[in-house]
């Protein structure tokens, strides 16, 4: 009943490897390896979905028998996107600006598989509020943590979870995946 | 800057022991034995910050040097208040009850040491809104998780994630311990 089988993750993320385990999901990973510093003149929105379409495609080609899930995670404050920080400087920039204010954590996934014509992408919006960040607070963070993995350079499930006052939709997409909206979508298929 | 000596979490919830060790904190756990089953005419809040003080109470007695951590988690729907289910079929009636619906999840904690005479107790509340439970998902749930330890029936950290349509409010008090308001609260001491 809920069980699918050779699916392969367009992701090296350890968070969404984590997520896909939790639910129980059997699948393997693949790396698309796309450049992800491309620029453009669209919506967060479409932006994630963009990313989540090529890393799913990259595979897909590769891999046609195979259902390839890609994903993309962007943050969005003052209408200005944050990816992931490049180094230090970045990273306390970012988190100066998120600091005491809610923020938008938008994740695209697409969901494809040549064979089965299968072509399916969606999103998944959530609001996250941070606590008052003092500069001692986000120094401790980025120099125990080393959050250059992560867009918006913090990470809710380790150390910073302290920082996070409230969150107002789904916990996992802002993990890297939308487990409930994932699962209803893989269900259909 | 961020260390806490000598800390006792009296509970024998594995959720809480990850919550304290995903925050750093070093800490050794007592379960207090309460008896849980009494019912008042109290509301939630009080109930939950209640149970949170008789745990950290019964174990600061035996350790006055320690600060001892108590806390409680209850869930609330349609004013109902939902404890842990006894068997699969007051599992089934909880999440047939939360299917579809908002309910509030309320954790009240208790931070007690005798020597210093610290006495500190508050709770976190955070809404929780399902999706539309289908039969053959609680009976797979209840039957694959057996999730008989958990207020509510359910765990929002493993495969039910997939049930959990949105939360307004702090994640991990859905998980047992609200970890913002704890550290606060901690960091005062």
């Amino acid at each position: 009943m809920f069980h699918f089988n050779n699916i392969i993750l367009a992701s090296g993320s350890p968070r969404r490897k984590q997520l896909l385990k939790q639910i129980g999901i059997d699948f393997t990973t693949e790396i698309s390896g796309i450049d992800e510093s491309i620029e453009f003149d669209l919506s967060p929105e479409r932006i994630a979905k963009y990313f989540a379409i090529e890393k799913a495609r990259k595979i897909s080609i590769k891999f046609p028998k195979e259902l390839v899930v890609g994903a993309d995670t962007i943050v969005v404050c003052n209408k200005k996107i944050l990816g992931k920080p490049k180094n230090d400087k970045e990273s306390f920039d970012m988190l100066s600006m998120l600091s005491g204010k809610t923020h938008k954590v938008i994740t695209g996934v697409s969901l494809q598989c040549l064979d089965k014509s299968i072509n399916r992408t969606f999103h998944e919006t959530t609001k996250v509020t941070f606590i008052t960040l003092s500069n001692s607070y986000i120094s401790y963070y980025i120099n125990t943590y080393k959050p250059f993995d992560k867009a918006g350079s913090y990470g809710i499930q380790d150390w910073f979870a302290v920082c996070v006052k409230k969150i107002d939709g789904c916990f996992y997409n802002v993990m890297g995946l939308p487990l409930a909206k994932f699962w209803k979508e893989i269900s259909k298929l």
